[in-house]
């Protein structure tokens, strides 16, 4: 076994410090896990690791990751690289896989669809991927996504359900010429003159379609939804759902609705 | 008007940023908003101002603080001060106020009831209180709390619902004995051996029972209540929702059967 590193300029740790930034994920098709639950969905899902620091003074080495791989780092370096405070004992440098699109979508994606126009917050993302996977949703199709999918706090947040192969990004365009191929019912979530989500009849052959928490869908969506839905709100504060508690409930009284159909 | 503070040496910078820590909060019976919708929020509830430091030559001064209590600050000692970046130009310290205990659950306590049995992230008792107010629960018991309800992200989580007036701190022995002198039924979330909490019929005169993310309601709240029930998990993933979207669905679920009784 090799000394770990502890120099804080190794490049490896430089490395992984960069990648968190978006723009050095994109140009070095690298992005990092920091988690070992993350890491075995990761690797499940067929994704390939280029190398992993990892603390192997208290954590032993990786079964699942080829040992040439596995390089040890002192805590302090690790930390140093890390995103994070509790970051597990690794820090797996993966290569970037691309995100499917349209054309996937036609051809393998299943229903029922969350479609997330816009959402800015990577954590709120990564909470909607991992509901969407309790709730038997088929596909989460991100329309005009601004952030990157593979941020750590999306993959964080969503428990490594980005990594289940259901993840799509589109255009507008392309998102409402897929639906209308395909079908599909879609229900756009509006505060305004909107049917009681509690009153409309779900099907399972639907996109449930949510924009951003503060100014919601953009009305491209609005005109193009099949049914305006709003969670009835019994609160004294107006806005009183966050877009992935929103999530939680529409994707939840959908699966009650449909479950045995 | 006097100049505006620039030093971090300042008293009250250094107190503002002392306040970031449970026990500073305690000790100097103080808290810290840096919003101005909670700041408006805890006001209107009849929490009292210290003083505000604000970065008046950006935002001018507040409408419903008294001009004494308004200390000019720079930008910089602002935001060296405030708990987070985008702090909106205000740091409030507010004097806090006790919460009320079993006593005045059993005097004023409305239904249903959420109680949370020792969460432990903030964000997430935040979270859950927002939903608390929009499902139309009318308390939340926070039961052998572990943590501050004058925590800053409890306070910004639950988008100033922190400040309604109906969140009440108990022991589990004087929770359990309010919950049965109001003779309210309770719903367990449980993992293991539960109905279906889509299959339950719920009532208004009740307590919901949320435990902690990892390890569920202890043993003695799962032998208290009436129901154990589970959110059926229809995913490839095990541990599928956090506590705060659990909460959001049961609390929706409940408000979808009952809001016409």
């Amino acid at each position: 076994m090799v000394d770990a590193i502890t120099s804080l300029q190794n490049p490896r740790i430089k490395q992984v410090r960069r990648l968190r930034d978006h723009r050095a994920r994109v140009e070095e098709n690298r992005y990092v896990i920091d988690s070992r639950r993350d890491l075995a969905r990761a690797l499940a899902a067929g994704h390939q690791v280029d190398y992993v620091l990892i603390e192997s003074s208290r954590f032993g080495t990786l079964s699942d990751v080829s040992i040439d791989a596995q390089i040890p780092v002192s805590a302090q370096a690790l930390d140093k690289a890390s995103y994070r405070d509790n970051n597990d004992g690794i820090a797996a440098v993966m290569m970037r896989q691309a995100i499917p699109g349209a054309a996937e979508f036609l051809r393998i994606g299943r229903v029922p669809v969350l479609a997330l126009a816009a959402i800015e917050k990577p954590g709120n993302v990564g909470a909607l991927l991992r509901t969407a996977d309790a709730a038997g949703f088929g596909s989460v199709v991100l329309i005009d996504c601004p952030i990157d999918v593979y941020n750590p706090n999306v993959i964080r947040a969503s428990t490594g359900a980005v990594f289940l192969g259901n993840v799509y990004e589109m255009t507008t365009a392309q998102a409402q010429d897929a639906f209308s191929t395909r079908g599909l019912r879609t229900y756009a979530t509006h505060l305004d003159a909107a049917t009681d989500a509690f009153s409309v009849q779900f099907v399972k052959d639907s996109v449930l379609l949510m924009g951003q928490e503060d100014i919601g869908l953009p009305e491209a969506w609005l005109a193009f939804a099949d049914e305006r839905i709003i969670i009835p709100m019994a609160g004294k504060i107006a806005d009183s759902l966050n877009v992935a508690a929103a999530g939680a409930v529409l994707m939840f009284e959908m699966y009650r609705q449909t479950r045995n159909q």
